[in-house]
């Protein structure tokens, strides 16, 4: 029978949910747990937490070994929503209120502490070996999250940002995490150095694929199927990939335009159509795609000598499906 | 030549802060690590680092193997202080403006939660061996701090509150992070499980002892000394053991008195003189004192069994040099 990636995946996530939805149970003071509860309660895709378990696989190791591992990348991730979500002012998060909408922002810095924590604890259930390094990675994944995020407020400001300047912010941001989730599942599944270094550089190149590929989303996506507001970005005036491009490709009227974007700290909702019909016609999406494009057969690329059939084709499908998704 | 624990102290915080001081040059982003050095270079007593290193000492471990480990619970110490601050809205901090106010909240925020990666990059410098149980400690004690503060909010609001609920507080908000640095130091030195016990007592009363001996001193220590107004708890209707004391012992009119500081949320710095005569007039100072004087009693109990008798001294004059503390 031909192995179907997809259902791996599925199988494997509803093994995850089930232990992660009953991390927290009558835990005390309430006020501390029933917050981290509801950030628990949401859905997501649960990316990271497969990453850690086919990158156990991928070097021969167990996902039954690495589940704790799993859930300590989700706890992370979350906590790393919570805080972003404070500082950018957020109301919504995947269609839920807010942590620190639903309650207040006092709570949410404490629970987003809290979830660290938690992340460690979770983290260290599964580390029978190898716990110096993957505490360290583990770690050094947060740094760079707190480098990203204190790089994207900088850019808010700035009026000038390189295209190079946003790769490494997002490399910070965004692929650095999942950068982590390769390299604590290869560890702990086992894997040599080569495996290791491999899978890690699978994880960065996925992740700025991933994050290039959401900012394209963002204004091309059908707002049914991204379930939020198509253009946030732009409306927010946000210094995408999209928008450093569109700015480094124009001339004329069309630069004095996409300037005010900047200028004017975001644009109105009825000038997103416009907007995208000149990201369009400067070609920047097709820029962007074939970004998207370059970093994900760099991150297949990586993939040549895992020795776990499964979890190569599974590595593969995640990429491809990543690259392609509409959401 | 006799041995004087006071010198051990200061010779080995001078290396501490020496170390410690030198932990962030010219990392980047500015906007991330220039916060982080901001209170890196604030002074304090440096408690946490000194405990971690008499720990190791206890157990005839060497004080040289655990200088990260020190650097690490002084990073998580402030790490809590600057997340406090926020949730607390306070201005300033050991005569230092606070950080949300030097900066912003969301430079405060991130600065908290990388001084938190900090900690444990540090601390895995020194993990050689028992590298798990020495990492689940550490973040046991972010557990339980995370705890108290949300314990400590729910008091704010609460109408009553019982003295056995309030030193559950302060175990989780102070104690556990000073047991914490006991724990890690005995782990990390080499001590066995019954050292790793007692020292961690140790911790703990200590720690009690001091967070109530910290209670007297904001109402009874001269301003000069404290380095801060007089009262500040009462004027912000904080409900201290004092408070929570004065209340089960006052009767008629004086109980109607100490209801109103918590039915107005405070009193006016006017008003701390008449306060403090009321708290002497009811033998509350006077109970508290001892309080602190048991709990000083059971942390040196802890101490018999101690081989290395350089530490011993040390450990004892500690808890007796903050006993009997003016600021």
């Amino acid at each position: 029978m031909l192995f179907e990636p997809e259902k791996l995946y599925k199988k494997e996530i509803a093994k995850f949910e089930k232990k992660y939805s009953k991390l927290i149970t009558n835990k005390k003071p309430k006020s501390l747990y029933e917050p981290c509860n509801h950030i628990i309660k949401s859905s997501g895709k649960r990316l990271r937490p497969f990453l850690v378990m086919l990158s156990a696989l991928a070097v021969n190791g167990k996902i039954s070994s690495v589940i704790n591992a799993a859930i300590a990348v989700e706890l992370l991730h979350n906590f790393t929503l919570v805080h972003d979500d404070i500082m950018d002012n957020a109301d919504k998060r995947r269609g839920r209120v807010t942590l620190h909408v639903k309650y207040n922002t006092n709570v949410a810095i404490l629970a987003g502490d809290n979830l660290i924590a938690l992340a460690y604890k979770s983290l260290l259930k599964d580390c029978k070996h190898s716990t110096n390094d993957v505490v360290n990675d583990f770690t050094q994944g947060i740094v760079e999250v707190c480098e990203g995020q204190s790089l994207d407020t900088d850019f808010e400001i700035r009026k000038k940002v390189t295209k190079e300047e946003y790769v490494t912010m997002i490399q910070k941001k965004t692929a650095s995490l999942l950068e982590t989730c390769c390299s604590i599942g290869a560890r702990l599944g086992g894997g040599n150095k080569q495996e290791i270094s491999a899978l890690r550089k699978y994880g960065n190149y996925l992740g700025l694929a991933f994050q290039i590929q959401d900012d394209i989303l963002d204004i091309m996506a059908k707002e049914k199927e991204l379930g939020k507001k198509i253009g946030g970005d732009l409306i927010e005036g946000k210094k995408t990939y999209l928008l450093l491009s569109a700015l480094h490709k124009a001339k004329g009227k069309d630069k004095e335009l996409l300037k005010k974007v900047i200028a004017n700290k975001g644009i109105k909702s009825n000038q997103v159509d416009s907007y995208r019909k000149l990201f369009i016609k400067l070609g920047v999406i097709e820029d962007a795609s074939k970004q998207v494009n370059n970093y994900t057969k760099l991150a297949l690329k990586q993939l040549k000598s895992i020795k776990n059939e499964q979890a190569k084709i599974s590595l593969e499908w995640l990429a491809n499906y990543l690259t392609n998704r509409k959401k």
